[in-house]
């Protein structure tokens, strides 16, 4: 998705060579034009998928998916990384580690909001190690769903969150796919070397 | 805003005298077009004000904000309740105490999306005690920017944020106000006393 890169080469900062902030559009202050775009990319993507549930991951999940369920006609479940106490036990929950931050976390997905029947569209801002995914995806499964497909905004490719899901079958849309981050710089896969702006 | 009122007696569930539940539509599973209504309602209120940010604060504020921005034309900032490994001290940071979760949360806001002269419109969920809307409230004052005004989903009019906002002289647009929660049933404002499913 052009737009997408475009975003990613001129306002994201490569931090490492597996560190990549885009805070500036995606995950603290949101472009909003920008994250309608993609969640109608998503919905154009899976529209022939009978969607019932768009899923995603508190917080940076919610503004990408929004449009998604939108034009899929469907609500949008936002999982939970921990119990608040209006929550109870009557929820569908997984253990996700994140390398960012060096924890895990329980999510959880109140047991209200997913059935058996159920045709779930998984969002996420990011896929790397693709635990996130694998666990929103065991929270559907503990639902009796199925999972339709997963749509990721930025996919670090030289990761293996990829591979760990299309082992398993899944249908993956990664809208930015990233070959490498180096020397302040990020290639994409199946593009040209472009350069970031390192301020 | 009838439509809101509309779901809060219909999908809301009353917990207790203080606690009201809206995680169907709102706070856990998202009805994205009531978001959307309620985030059309917010810049039209605040259409007049030349808005150049939108501040919200993460996970639930981002939904009904989504909307806002688009119309404003600004971007959505939402603050973070924790700092993260890529987040810097190059933040606005300030303390809200939850009463609903019984803890302290730094809340932050990187200074390169907040400037002097920016004019913002604050949104959330919830006003009770007021204390989220006070934080954020003074991370906009750390930046010399102005609040423009406090946008609020659901109002509960019994406690005394309301109150702590206005005598600071901000102006408050809450979408639903109510006056009571008791007996598993919601009183607005200005409106008959109405009943909630209890399921």
């Amino acid at each position: 998705m052009e737009a997408l890169k475009k975003a990613i080469q001129e306002r994201g900062n490569v931090l490492s060579d597996h560190v990549l902030k885009v805070d500036s559009f995606l995950n603290h202050q949101v472009d909003v034009e920008l994250m309608a775009a993609i969640g109608t990319e998503f919905a154009k993507r899976f529209a022939d998928e009978q969607i019932t549930k768009v899923l995603t991951i508190e917080s940076s999940g919610i503004a990408p998916s929004f449009m998604a369920a939108h034009y899929l006609e469907s609500p949008l479940i936002f999982a939970r990384k921990k119990k608040s106490l209006t929550m109870n036990d009557h929820v569908y929950v997984s253990q996700v580690y994140s390398f960012t931050k060096q924890e895990t976390n329980d999510i959880t997905v109140s047991k209200d909001f997913l059935q058996a029947g159920d045709r779930v569209l998984i969002i996420d801002d990011f896929l790397a190690n693709g635990q996130a995914a694998k666990g929103l995806i065991e929270i559907v499964e503990q639902a009796g769903a199925s999972v339709s497909g997963v749509g990721i905004v930025i996919e670090k490719s030289f990761q293996n969150g990829r591979k760990l899901l299309e082992e398993q079958g899944y249908r993956i849309e990664s809208l930015a796919r990233i070959a490498a981050l180096s020397d302040g710089q990020v290639r994409f896969i199946e593009d040209r070397l472009t350069t970031t702006s390192t301020n």
